[in-house]
């Protein structure tokens, strides 16, 4: 029997992270076997080997992760969509095809397993073929962040050329978000409380930046940067009373939508002045597969690059996972095979 | 010179209304003379007439009022649209055609002069034809209530057979989509902490009703009504912490319309156990003129006929204003002319 | 081992068609065994039968028919959709869930094998839960018949009061088509060349009827009953020339719904006259599962009675073929169990 | 009375146009006066001079044009959306603003008068903010070719990167398509007879170019180009049989844009093999108001420069005229003032 390296933890805390040897999986009826190369990781990985990720009963022992690239390396009977050797990622929604998200769906490293193993078994209806552009490193940050700005951005807000889209804060979704309404070209405006990070995210294509150390008003000014009509689209990722001001700064009929990747927060909606400008406010959780089938097809054609901070060796998810608590510019991602 | 009856307030305050003697207005350019058969009443003449009306600054003296229906007596050069003795409703915004609201669109009795007259000039763009099967009266609760239901209900929400809608409370928007979903095919839940207010719902057509002073967690059982799943959309009437709930009783990717006639409120956007479902949260201010011909076109097929309360003679308006004050089940009108 | 009766053809052509005597099937991973109890036909079946269905390589020996109702007798291993005596109707396009149709998809009937057989084998992902207020006969025509009028009316057109619907012929689709968009308060037009079968549409609920043999010229008949402005939707289910007559009795910006259950027809778009009013011409192949979902929710909420010609036994499926040949008006029903 | 030049034909005929001395205009209420700067030309042109104009009865004398830029120079009482000095462009589309086209929308050079003159008089409704980035003379290449291609593209086709569009051709509306596709990060594919021509679109920024005189089966090698799947979306310009090509080239689901700037073209919709993947088929008639303040905003974020072939002075319209005639590679434009 083969054996492979798997991280599981048996009580909820990073430090009863352990690696473990277990059995190289095979696949069942209409599933593969991915050998993985690298995952990238999420602050809600941090919530779930804590214990709270909302909505979602912790079954121990339990192994975390969601975002996974790899390559085919089994295929179980009735497998249609892909062969051995092909190059693949996971979605981060298991069973969530097109259109509504359906009530089976689940997510991986959430109520299904986590992909932080040297190998994994997947449905194949749960992965799609992977960028011809990117390695597995890079590719491995487009399940959640990549396809959370996407799918608010392209999916869900349809942006187009001239169109000013607001990130709050520089993020994960952030960055990708910038990257991507610079690619339909719209403009981007950022709002930081870091000079530095917003020197790079001018350097990634955001046309403005705002340092809200500076400008608490931040609202009025990103308005006064689209000629008083107020920006077309806001990505809400800071929550609390921020919504307000984001309310302020949007155009009529704007849309802002609210990225939590499964984990809301509390805001409040603000009165008069805001309100009456028919915003539409849009919940986003990740997205689907054919968006995600989407998103690679235009990283291949923009040649769009994610960025990626830091890259860990296997054996270091520990570090990983320290350096994703104390913050990051760009995804950390660790390497699991070759 | 022929004069006409006119209702004017040269201070804020409805103790200061006054019904003056003017002259007939006659057609400029593109312009329409309508003579003023019946005015339904909002709240928000209300605010207007105590000087707290939002995001407008009063100009005095003013005219209160926006929901007329009467009949062209006169046409200005260069109308197409209409007609002399055609009967007319006009548009709660004049100029917002179609499509987004433009800027330059205004509201009669905010920014532009109100229509409680026994004759108005209109540009021809703001009216649109009257529905054959009702009566002036009836009609003139059109173009806001009405108008703002069918909005948020078909205009955005595509409100479909089989779907179920939840009412808060029983004021006028809510009675119109309750008649308007149930003429969809959809479910209608309503609350309301008035057991007699919940009767007669039931009698226009709502399936379900749920007394809010006996079931403080009315969304539990709104859930509970619809087999768990959540109801398909909600009519967010009361504002304040109530959003909350509203999240809660929503299925996944269901939409929740933000109806305030242009006066917002403050409200609360809770936290991890609602937000999750992928909301689409829809702010509704009226609608445009597009739609409210759809509208009439649907009142004639289906033979609506609209609640009304109480009506008013022309110089009765001090008290129908303090009827709509109290509170009313239907709309409160004023009988201008014949 | 249980064995049952399952109609086969060894060759082309219903005159081949035999009740074979076969093993009952065992549910794998994620299968249900579905015993059936009724299978509404479908013009496709027999030339499907006659080894003419387009696009798809006949495998012989086969099974025909794609439109079942029964319900649920065995579940295999890691099935959550369903459970033993669930009342299930199988979904047309298998493995179509929603948004846009995947490559992967098949169809029952069609490249995966029919349902006309006592039991069948199907991925709990191909079948939906039966409406509660229908017999399992009147619930079997809802499968591509009903799905198919549903998809173009309410997902691609949403349908809403006031509108005006064509409806081309007195066939399956047709008929749901008048009954749907009744449902959600629209104006039906018919047309047809047969006074009875107009009668008949009436009584269903159409609001008009033209006699195509006496009124050739039926596009401008039609768009006198819309006041000259023209019908919102046309259900195109006849072909050839037809088109060019559909785009002139169409209003500006209206909807051309091309319904060929998954068999085209030769059709000219004509010049000038029609062409200049911004249609939308939109082909409609069934539809998908969610949409499914929706239709037996509505269903249920409008007590909605599909109509059915003729129930015909389980070993009378040649006379049944025999019956759809020479024309029905409603579906022709093959009782497979009780 | 200050006077000016004013094209004019008093019988239809290229060989009757006449530069006529008549009065400046001065405006009316709500309506502007324009200094016409530059005045590109449409194909539609020449048939409007000709009296083949379709569904426009010609009234005599006639001035021809609809696209142009120019300065505001004075403005009638009740003008809201522009001042003196003011650069605009004139809307193709008067009175259709957004949404739907509504029935009193009409064409400037068309049932309206055109706008070769030095100076024109046009309600304020009809015009746009001209872009701060582009000449007068580039700039008149927008309100018709420009628009057509947006709206196409961007406001009905959600175009977004990745995407494969096809253009057939390489007149006014498919270069703009060129340029606005690769805007949005997708992929161009562009037919045509001429290696040359080809050779410019190429240069414009399209991917792919295929030379229909060598390959007349460019459908099959379309599809081939996006790995079989076949393209998002067609700009079907070329009209008769080549429609079924069309849908062959096309993706499942994908849309096919006719584009005929009011004059139609007979064509033939093929029948099973095309048929069967569920395109959506869009006529499309350039575009409203609001999108071409989307295009202006697009345009000067871009930095995208209109392709135009040759300018005229304003007494060499004929010349012009003739140029137009015998084809050219982008815009024609007459250069009216300074």
């Amino acid at each position: 029997m083969q054996t492979m390296g798997k991280w599981v933890f048996r009580q909820a805390g990073v430090q009863h992270l352990a690696l473990e040897e277990t059995a190289v999986p095979t696949p069942g009826v209409g599933e593969i076997v991915v050998r993985v190369a690298a995952v990238a990781l999420n602050y809600r990985d941090l919530r779930f080997i804590n214990g709270g990720q909302s909505g979602t009963a912790l079954t121990l022992p339990a192994t975390p992760g969601s975002d996974l690239a790899g390559v085919v390396v089994a295929t179980g009977a009735g497998v249609t969509r892909f062969s051995e050797g092909d190059d693949v990622l996971g979605t981060f929604w298991a069973g969530w095809i097109d259109g509504e998200c359906p009530p089976e769906a689940r997510v991986l490293g959430g109520s299904l397993p986590g992909v932080l193993a040297q190998y994994v078994v997947l449905n194949e209806a749960w992965a799609v073929r992977a960028p011809r552009t990117l390695s597995a490193i890079e590719a491995s940050t487009l399940p959640c962040a990549g396809l959370t700005a996407w799918f608010a951005l392209v999916e869900k807000g349809t942006v187009h050329a001239g169109q000013t889209v607001l990130m709050q804060g520089t993020g994960g979704v952030a960055l990708f978000g910038v990257q991507l309404a610079r690619a339909h070209g719209a403009q981007v405006i950022v709002t930081s409380s870091s000079a530095a990070k917003l020197r790079r995210m001018r350097e990634l294509g955001a046309t403005h930046g705002i340092d809200r150390s500076e400008t608490p008003d931040w609202d009025r000014v990103a308005r006064e940067m689209t000629g008083g009509q107020g920006v077309d689209h806001v990505f809400e990722l800071a929550g609390g009373d921020n919504l307000g001001a984001s309310l302020r700064a949007l155009r009529q009929g704007g849309r802002i939508s609210l990225i939590g990747t499964l984990d809301g927060y509390n805001m409040s909606l603000p009165s008069i002045p805001s309100f009456i400008g028919r915003p539409t406010i849009q919940g986003i959780g990740v997205g689907h597969r054919r968006a995600f089938d989407d998103l690679v097809r235009a990283v291949d054609t923009l040649g769009l690059k994610p960025v990626v901070d830091t890259v860990y060796a296997f054996d270091q998810l520990p570090a990983a996972l320290a350096h994703l608590e104390r913050g990051a510019f760009g995804k950390v991602v660790v390497k699991v095979g070759d």
